[in-house]
C-alpha cells in the first residue's frame, strides 16, 4: 500500500494564530485514494527546519505533500528550502511566468515579488492553480502546495490523477452513549479477531453525557461489515443508547 | 529562550476524521509563556512511529508535550511507547489508582481497562486531571496529556506552574485589503531593519476581495510598536482599506 506524509510550513500554525485545515482535508482524500497519510509535521519558516523535515519525510513515504510558504512575501521560503533539500538550483519556470503574465496583465503589476511565485527547483513539474494562477509543483515525490486551504484543495484536485492510488480505505462508525472503560475489553477482542481492520474508539461528551464513537477502517467491505455487526451487538449488550449516524 | 514541541498521537487525526484542536491552544499558551512551539508532529497509533518521534523531539526541545492515546481502549498505546522510548518499565502508580478509585466508587466499575489509565513509566510524576480523574504525567522533559481538548487544556493549566517561562512572545497585527504582491518588497525592508521581530504576511479572501494580515511577533513591546507603526504607514501609502482589528 502506498503511503503519504504532509509537511505543514508556517509560523502562524505553530503560534496558534491560524488553525490548519489542510491536514484533515488531505487525510480524508488520501485515505479515499488508498494512500494513507502516515505522518504529518508542522515546522516554522526556517530553512534548516524545513530541509531536515523534507529530507526525513520524502525518504519515508511514497508521496510527500507540503503546504505553505510559496507566496510572494519574504517569509515564503519553501521553494528555496525544497531546492536545497534536493541539491538543485532555483530557476524561473517559463510556463509559470506565462501564467502569471496572463493573470497580472496590467503594466507594472507583475513585479519582482510576484515573479518569485514562478520560481521552482530546476526540473520541477507545475501543478495547476485554477484559483490564483501561481502554480504549485512536483519534484521527485514531493508535491508543493499553497497554504490557503481553497488553493491547496484546487491544486490537490489538479494533481490527483497523477497519483498511483491503492485500495480505498473504507471507514464505518457507530456512536453511542457508552463509557470507553466498559467497552474496552470486548472491543479489544473484536480487534484481535480482525487484524486487517483498524478499530479506534474516540470518546466524546455531549449534553453532559459521555459516549464513544467506534470507527473501523480497512480495505475489505465484507470484513468491515462483520466487524461493525459485532460492534453493534456489543453496544446492544451494554444497553448503550445509539446516536444518529 | 526555552522551546517546546508537540507530538499528536492518533490515527483519527491523520485520517481526517478528527480535527486537532490542541496544537492551536498549546501554540498560543506556550507563546504567552515565552516557550515557543517550534515543531509539531502527528503520528499514528503505532509504537515504532511514536517511539521514534518521541526520541527525536525530546532531544530537540526543552519541553515536549504529547496528546492522545492515554485512554482505556486497545488503541491507547502512548504509555507503552513513552516507557519504551525512555527504556523504563510501565508501573501502576498508587496515587493514580487512588484517584481512579475515588472517581469510580461503584463495585466492579474500576475494571482492568480503566486501571490501565493508572499506568505510567516508572518514575513519572502525575499531572492532575480535574475533568475525568485519569491523570497525565511528566517523565523527563515529556508531558503526556489527554487528546480530548477539554482535558488537555485542564491538564496544561495544572502543569503550567512547573514550566520555566521565558520572555512572553507578543503579537501585533494589522489586516487590510491589500495584495501581498504589492506589500512584499517594502514589508521585507521593514523585516530586514528589525531582525529581532518576526514579521509574517497571511493572505485571505473575504466577500470576494483579497487582503493580507501582517503579524509581527517578538518579546520587546517598543520594537513591536515601531514595526507596526511602519507597517501602518506602508498600508496607508498603498491606499489599503483596513479591516477592523
Amino acid at each position: 500500500m502506498p503511503t503519504a506524509a504532509l509537511l505543514i510550513i508556517g509560523n502562524e500554525i505553530l503560534s496558534g494564530r491560524t488553525r490548519d485545515a489542510n491536514l484533515a482535508f488531505l487525510g480524508e482524500e488520501l485515505a479515499r485514494l488508498g494512500i494513507p497519510l502516515i505522518e504529518a509535521r508542522v515546522v516554522a519558516d526556517h530553512e534548516t527546519a524545513i530541509v531536515a523535515a523534507l529530507n526525513a519525510l520524502r525518504a519515508e513515504v511514497d508521496y510527500l505533500f507540503t503546504t505553505g510558504g510559496i507566496g510572494p512575501t519574504h517569509d515564503d521560503i519553501t521553494t528555496a528550502a525544497v531546492a536545497k533539500a534536493f541539491g538543485l538550483k532555483v530557476i524561473r519556470h517559463p510556463e509559470a511566468v506565462a501564467r502569471l503574465e496572463a493573470h497580472y496583465p496590467d503594466a507594472g503589476t507583475l513585479n519582482a515579488a510576484r515573479l518569485k511565485m514562478a520560481e521552482v527547483p530546476d526540473g520541477a513539474a507545475l501543478i495547476d492553480n485554477p484559483v490564483s494562477a501561481a502554480p504549485g509543483y512536483r519534484i521527485g515525490n514531493v508535491h508543493v502546495l499553497a497554504g490557503v486551504p481553497s488553493i491547496a484543495r484546487a491544486m490537490f484536485e489538479a494533481l490527483k490523477p497523477t497519483l498511483a492510488a491503492g485500495a480505498p480505505i473504507l471507514s464505518r462508525s457507530l456512536a453511542a452513549y457508552v463509557k470507553e472503560g466498559d467497552l474496552a475489553a470486548p472491543l479489544e477482542a473484536i480487534q484481535n479477531s480482525h487484524p486487517a481492520v483498524d478499530i479506534g474508539s474516540y470518546p466524546f461528551a455531549r449534553d453532559g453525557r459521555v459516549g464513544a464513537a467506534v470507527v473501523a477502517r480497512g480495505t475489505d467491505p465484507a470484513t468491515l461489515e462483520t466487524v461493525m455487526s459485532k460492534v453493534s451487538t456489543l453496544l446492544d449488550d451494554l444497553g448503550a443508547e445509539r446516536l444518529p449516524e
